[in-house]
């Protein structure tokens, strides 16, 4: 009866663990909202939470995530389910920490934005961002309740999030093509898109960790076998 | 003595698993060379060798790696300096295997290129792309010797390919508010500079995985923060 304690000790920590992932995966989600924000209503403000206080945050809590989470491999020799859970972890606090990157990017292109003289915007990025944080919610969502069906549905979507690039690229290539003063706008905007676009590949890498999590399955490169070949996209 | 014998094989394991890196770092290393030079000779052969051979073979090592890898976890139960050569191995898989999709990216781009008309290459892509693979062999050549002093030039040289990126992209810019029929090319070869340059930011990552592993220090945010902020960049 002496190892009951620390069994619950470890089932302890890696609840810990997953909160601190829920934790970091909300923070990730601001700074997603608040980047796109600082885009749509031309705001540094915005622009500056994110690359002042939540990158840095969020940069803080991977490097505690990995440390937790090697340290429970190293001291608890964890087996099977809990082995792929630590390992899943390790890549979500590292997808996590990507995707933030990629706001402070898209927080940038707003501050570029911003010194342009003002014009509507006539693609449809507001969707893009709200298709895009709706993958993370639910691949999340999918990390937090153990569903494997949910982080399914992220796959799917995906491919959504590609074709809406698609439409958005063709649309600003042809602005440019109509007038050059467009160049610099549409190239910024493109820049928005694709960063955009590579939030929702971070979101599909989550769901497929906890796939890997829960079945014990890899369906990283088995998946991308099924889909058809996309076509080669010029930027 | 009979702990002796397994402690061996433990250690063979990890050689294994070493040298299963460098194998797949080596392939890497071709995709992207070949990659490249498809869109500087135009050839279709050169561009499908990458996304019909090397990419997949990639992915298969991937996968391959992070099996004996956790596997090595779940048995061995390594501590300290073998933990965190097989935590820096399942990172530094995920690095290879993304540089791969990003030599896809090149390579689908140079079929996009291969269908206009053909003109003079203005842009220093041959240098970019040097200089990237140069980082990659110093960081795989750092994993291999366990060399952080090796390791950290290729942090520094991270900055140099931003430089030539950013040049590449104002030449690029130039171009094609100058003349409207230059928006398609002059996408494409910014889609080709972007691509190695993220490739150069995961040769980066490998090089921090690489010093983590060897002194136990994690370098990649305070490391960030010692850089000046780089200037925000509209594509």
């Amino acid at each position: 009866m002496e190892t009951a304690p620390v069994r619950k000790h470890f089932k302890e920590e890696l609840e810990d663990l997953r909160e601190r992932v829920i934790y970091m995966g909300g923070l990730v989600e601001t700074a997603i909202h608040r980047s796109l924000e600082s885009v749509l209503q031309r705001d540094p403000e915005l622009a500056e939470a994110v690359t002042g206080e939540l990158e840095p945050e969020i940069n803080r809590l991977q490097v505690e995530v990995d440390e937790r989470a090697l340290r429970l491999m190293a001291l608890q020799q964890p087996l099977a389910m809990d082995l792929r859970f630590i390992a899943a972890v390790l890549k979500i606090g590292n997808d996590l920490e990507r995707m933030a990157d990629l706001a402070v990017n898209i927080a940038q292109g707003a501050s570029h934005l911003i010194e342009l003289p003002l014009a509507s915007l006539r693609v449809d990025l507001p969707l893009m961002a709200e298709r895009a944080g709706k993958m993370l919610r639910a691949a999340l969502d999918a990390f937090m309740t153990r569903d494997a069906e949910l982080a399914r549905t992220v796959l799917v979507a995906d491919e959504e999030v590609d074709n809406l690039r698609d439409l958005i690229y063709r649309q600003l290539i042809r602005s440019m093509v109509a007038d050059s003063r467009e160049v610099e706008r549409s190239l910024a905007l493109m820049f928005v898109a694709r960063n955009l676009e590579r939030i929702a590949d971070h979101a599909t890498n989550i769901a497929e960790d906890v796939i890997f999590w829960v079945e014990g399955v890899d369906v990283r490169h088995h998946f991308a076998e099924t889909k058809p070949p996309a076509a080669p996209n010029p930027a």
